[in-house]
């Protein structure tokens, strides 16, 4: 494209004065105070953009190395609260409006640069990321089909092709989109409760009489899975954990054990919710055996696929999926794996007209009683939400732009740099790295020799506050087993080796600070006959 | 601004060849092969940012009168089916994203035209969508304060200066964001239910014994409101339905009649649900009454106040919110009547410390154990997303640049010009005006001469289509006791009185045609001895 194709509409809107382009603008039939305009001017919109695309765009040719800078909440409010206008009317204010964007883009996780590792926030795909600003402009509530047509049209198509990739055959699954997996394994849990309690929706839990409903779930799976029971008022006391093998997948043998037990108990497990990537390691359940554990206590399949369920799109990463098509249902997010903006969430259903049974209720003010060819398309009763941003055009948008290959590739590239960097760590003798990777989260432990194994957790907190602190690296700690470790999730395909063995580096660098320290107090303790802790 | 503060980026990023510049930006570190990088191409999003701010500019100056182009679903997906790049990769074509874009503009309904009076979507403030771009590109998932610090900090900015106008003392109450009215209703509903029935969460709703939990809410209240019972296992029979006065708000006579008949027959009414702003015609219930009436009954009062709660922000209109002070907990849709993109949802509680009660549960790897100054000012485990949107940036930005009387200013007008429309339509010999708008919704009734009070409801209905059909305007219906009202919910400050006799004077043209057909069908039907609907 050409600069003039950029320029002529930025001259227009720049070089006038706003208050006469309001004037021009305005409509003879508007009753608007001059003032009301002026919040709503184009002129001031166009500027604002401007500056936004330029600080964006600058931000992303930029290649420094950065992690985030913490700030003391006293010392931000303080900041932040300088930037409000003082009194209760403003005008547009390019340079207040600069200031507040520099410090989001400052205080912000650097998900751009390389040295990010910390989760599973990646930088988006430009273009969607611009898509995001039309949809908010021009708001299309995708749940009716008259306020939001092209969203709904894009969750068909996108249906059709995931779908074909899952196995499924065409005309017999269904999808509904969300706003987060959250929102996504309530809905499905809900369904299966629905379908195994059909007395629940109208009667309430306690219309389940002596039965005990419950839900069994892996230790590792995510905290928004489990709490669903707590939601939806089965309670948590009937969350059946079931037990992880040395992979951290729910072993089979185990759940059958513990489905079994719970049986026994009096407990009535209406669904089983596996994982595809869970959040502290990646890991994958081993789905076939899972679904023919569930199918035999006649329970409901999910699949928190949030993170993993991108493997979809690539035919080298599909294979670790495999026994998906046997869920009943899962989700995944497409800001997490397929790198569009947050929230959008896919809602899979392997049969066709369970989505409109997790909310069997109707309203006659909000959707219209007689379906039709519109009403048919649209996602209405399916999902939670009344208001639903049309998040699905950014991930349609890419799609169409891109092809599935550029999510494939970017993913394929994030896997395989995480098992190099699994290798590189297994090679170091000072660092220890207990799974390996299923996709592009690795968890570790710096342990230098001589450190005590009691002084491992604590030194592995400290190491990611040290290394936050500096500021060119972002990492997270998880804790498994009581024992915390390291965790770096790639999400930015630019990160290479040579990132690793930087991020290596401070580790160690810190470690030996920290360990110095150690010695020092230590000593200082013993010169004055102090006990630790006193 | 002068044109050459943002003239250089643009020619920065537009002069140079795509892969050069990706070349020029790379790191030596980078591992992504030059196609990976392509999809994330600085100069790409340049270009296709320009092309959107061109187009949403154009469209924001523009001053058409439009509604809504409906498409048939079958055509619209061959269209979008059309733009898909046909191979499984492809490269950025800025045409077809401009098509993309035009179709998505095309498609929408027009909120920034005077046309559009359907539902509560509004033109949003053009600095917030700006906004919107950017925590997309540069996301900040605001439950955790080491990710979203500035959102964080705006949540509690905006909390205190709201909870001023609520007129709760400074550090006893608080706010959290969420996504959407329908999930701030659930939270509070949780917490209701969590406060009252203590062992509901980890007992579940069978722990409940003898007790039948229920909750209370007017006849208008809104489909997520009553379908809150079905999902969180109190179950829809247990939904105790507040009759209205002839102002459509809770009568609170009728109310205490139907809580003790509740009472007597068994159930356990642990929360009451008032609107401030019904979806139907805005009406705002009686809460200094129904307050006392929940204290009575040892129950929460909720109130929904996602259209009217901004009603706050100005001097004028919040005494209508009379009594919000007493409730419990209240939220609010800034995407609704604070012109920011949507999802954007503040859920107030009265009392400090109830917020972390709607899901009492706290997970290692993603929250830490301890509480600091960074952890006690996050969302965390106060909302139910997991990532969730820094949309409350979008409202402090704008607030912070125009400070509070923007916004109510903008409402004024709209709450003005309604009560306008009613007194007009009103004096009009063939319009039903049954109430006095208390907002921005208005719902009236078109009534010809001579037209059978039987045929009147399918006539509303055929009216809302063929004026849809036609472009200009846009007008949705509601169904209140059985009959069929046109609605126009007025978001665009732009509207005047002009363009209420516009869409009268199109009402009635359109009737007169309706009509005139069936007066011609049942000529024919005389001529040919049919009878209706064969």
């Amino acid at each position: 494209m050409t600069p003039e194709r950029i320029f002529p509409m930025v001259k227009l809107y720049e070089q006038k004065d706003v208050n006469e382009l309001d004037d021009s603008s305005a409509s003879t039939s508007k009753a608007g105070s001059a003032s009301l305009e002026e919040f709503f001017s184009v002129g001031d919109f166009a500027a604002a953009a401007h500056q936004a695309v330029k600080r964006l765009a600058d931000m992303l040719s930029g290649d420094s190395l950065e992690g985030v800078r913490l700030q003391r909440p006293a010392d931000l409010m303080a900041r932040a609260r300088n930037l409000m206008v003082p009194a209760d009317r403003g005008r547009f204010d390019l340079h207040r409006f600069s200031e507040i964007l520099d410090l989001y883009l400052e205080t912000a996780i650097k998900v751009n640069s390389r040295g990010y590792m910390a989760r599973q926030f990646s930088s988006v795909m430009p273009v969607a990321a611009v898509f995001d600003m039309v949809s908010a402009m021009v708001p299309q509530p995708a749940s009716y089909y008259e306020a939001g047509q092209l969203p709904n049209i894009a969750d068909r198509l996108l249906e059709e092709t995931l779908g074909r990739l899952v196995g499924w055959p065409h005309g017999r699954f269904e999808m509904v989109t969300t706003s987060g997996a959250s929102l996504a394994n309530m809905t499905a849990v809900l369904v299966a409760r629905n379908h195994c309690f059909p007395q629940s929706w109208n009667g309430g839990l306690a219309a389940a009489g002596s039965r005990r409903p419950a839900i069994a779930v892996g230790e590792d799976a995510h905290f928004s899975v489990t709490r669903v029971a707590g939601i939806i008022g089965i309670g948590q006391d009937q969350v059946v954990r079931l037990p992880l093998n040395y992979r951290r997948q729910i072993c089979p043998a185990g759940a059958a054990a513990a489905l079994d037990s719970a049986a026994f108990c009096g407990l009535d497990v209406f669904c089983v919710i596996a994982s595809a990537g869970t959040t502290s390691i990646g890991a994958n359940d081993p789905l076939p055996e899972l679904a023919a554990l569930a199918k035999r206590h006649g329970a409901w399949l999910h699949v928190d696929a949030a993170h993993n369920g991108a493997f979809l799109v690539s035919d080298r990463l599909r294979p670790r999926l495999s026994g998906l098509e046997l869920a009943d249902s899962f989700c995944m997010d497409a800001h997490k794996t397929l790198f569009v903006p947050a929230l959008c969430t896919l809602l899979f259903y392997k049969q066709k007209g369970m989505a409109e049974t997790a909310f069997p209720q109707k309203d006659s003010y909000v959707f219209d009683p007689f379906e039709d060819e519109m009403t048919a398309v649209q996602s209405g009763v399916k999902n939670f939400e009344c208001t639903k941003r049309p998040a699905i055009l950014n991930l349609w948008l890419a799609w169409s732009l891109y092809g599935r290959h550029a999510f494939a590739d970017k993913l394929e590239h994030l896997v395989t740099m995480t098992g190099a960097a699994h290798d590189y760590l297994a090679s170091q003798p000072d660092f220890l790295v207990p799974h390996r990777p299923e996709s592009n989260i690795l968890c570790f432990v710096h342990r230098p020799a001589g450190v005590d194994s009691r002084r491992l957790s604590r030194l592995q907190i400290q190491l990611r506050d040290r290394v936050r602190a500096a500021g060119q690296y972002l990492l997270s700690k998880v804790d498994l087993d009581g024992r915390t470790m390291l965790r770096m999730v790639l999400m930015n395909h630019q990160i290479g080796l040579h990132d690793i063995e930087g991020v290596v580096a401070e580790i160690r660098r810190h470690a030996r600070d920290i360990l110095e320290n150690d010695a020092t107090e230590s000593e200082q303790m013993r010169l004055f006959r102090l006990q630790p802790g006193e």
